[in-house]
């Protein structure tokens, strides 16, 4: 019966929803460069507004598009052939990746504001934005400590996954408002005759803009909440790891010759106690508890 | 073995945090009457911005605070031993004066602004705003229609729930977003030299109030999606209710004579397929699955 379980419920309705995340994604991401190049004088790195201009794109590209996908990407259905450490690591690149885009998106903004003498760090939105910015910091060292690196015990992994998870929602939930803040801070202070209470093009399309961040922040959570779209529990070789070692850790390739080809039903009453730990483990530590 | 569910495991974990979020939520509605009474002339109806004033009071106090507790409100382990429809009710009646409030706090706003001959309806503030406030009218009359009223049949009971679950969550979030981008509106609106920029008293109190909102959010996020502080299942007559029926539409009192004081082992084969259909429609539809 286990190996049964590979085939994604609801696969239809989930691959729709990843169209849409990934086109809501790709449209704000080519809106916030519409806004830049079309409204803003584009991008340049010289200490003036166009440098500013980087914070919005690298935040909407890295912060909200590529963390986003970084979410989801053990959801994949094609991915579960795939070993769990490979797809660690393409989760951990991912969020690496928009790390390194969002801290620059801030080095633009503190030069720009140190050009411009203009104070930094005032505003709710710097608070919110760099204690996210932070916090993501320290959950991609500590998910980097306790799942990739193959030291921490099964029980230690189950403790945190948890935890990891609900941080993660609640970093990226916190950086969609952030955003949301900084595109109303920036269209207060750039729009001028006409401003911000006359509605010029410009307020619109960033509007816009920002709807499109709340749509994709909730198909991201919905992909990324329902149990039924988790990634089956391992079920290799590794079942028969006695207790209290760390199966994923020392993890190779999830080879998956299926039971299928092969009568198990010796090894199955040896290892049935085994097989339940690990399930056990697998679904405190492994998987997804939103 | 299922009456032991009704302890819950890491009672003194649930009442450290909900001690903290009845902290800090009770903190942040005395923050924004400090703000309105201490900087921003206090509270009036008559077009006014004291009018205005009445708008961040009553978002914060209704559809921030009050809406939060109603999202756990099944959490609270001394009410598992009331009906399940009681705390429908309690849920149901608490949303219900969040949504009334943030309607009258939206009257306010609109209100002074057309006393003010401000345009309505320009910022993205006011866009996912006024969104919110509709979704949660929906979730509401959805909920009432569907979760309180006896019609719904189970199956569609268990497959709106997780919606549902989810709908409420996600909304929550986007409320404190727009209460976040809000705050930012305002102090950049009303302080003038200093300005917002220059960080005077004012714009650090209503940036901790915004602070407090974010770990306000993340608490109720918490308690609201961890299993094992679920609501237990019901274990009352309608175990005998067969499958199809609506066991909690016709719920009485769940009256909870525990299996402990009868011999229920003659019951126990009869309804062993009752008890497991209930259950299973009740993991499915009548919990949290978040």
């Amino acid at each position: 019966a286990a190996h049964g379980a590979r085939k994604m419920e609801g696969y239809g309705r989930f691959l729709a929803l990843l169209a849409s995340a990934l086109l809501v994604g790709f449209v704000s991401v080519i809106l916030s460069l519409v806004w830049v190049f079309h409204y803003r004088q584009g991008l340049s790195w010289d200490g003036s507004s166009r440098e500013f201009n980087w914070h919005p794109v690298l935040i909407i590209t890295g912060f909200v598009f590529i963390q986003g996908i970084a979410i989801i990407v053990y959801r994949l259905p094609w991915t579960w052939k795939c070993s769990k450490l490979l797809m660690k690591f393409i989760h951990a690149g991912l969020n690496t990746i928009a790390m390194i885009l969002a801290i620059v998106s801030m080095v633009a903004v503190f030069d720009f504001h140190n050009a411009q003498n203009t104070p930094n760090m005032y505003s709710l939105h710097s608070w919110i934005g760099l204690a996210a910015v932070i916090f993501y910091s320290l959950q991609l060292f500590l998910g980097f400590a306790v799942f990739l690196l193959p030291f921490a015990p099964v029980h230690l992994r189950a403790a945190l996954m948890p935890i990891h998870v609900y941080s993660g929602l609640t970093i990226f939930a916190t950086v969609i408002a952030t955003a949301l803040m900084g595109i109303t801070e920036k269209l207060i202070f750039a729009l001028n005759s006409p401003g911000y209470s006359e509605s010029p093009p410009e307020a619109i399309l960033v509007n816009c803009l920002g709807l499109l961040l709340v749509i994709f922040g909730s198909l991201i959570l919905w992909m990324a909440s329902r149990p039924h779209w988790k990634r089956p529990p391992e079920e290799n070789a590794k079942i028969l790891t006695p207790t209290g070692a760390t199966p994923e850790g020392t993890e190779v390739e999830s080879t998956m010759t299926n039971s299928s080809n092969a009568d198990k039903s010796d090894l199955r009453s040896n290892t049935e106690a085994a097989r339940k730990q690990n399930t056990k483990f697998d679904e405190a530590g492994q998987r997804s508890t939103m």
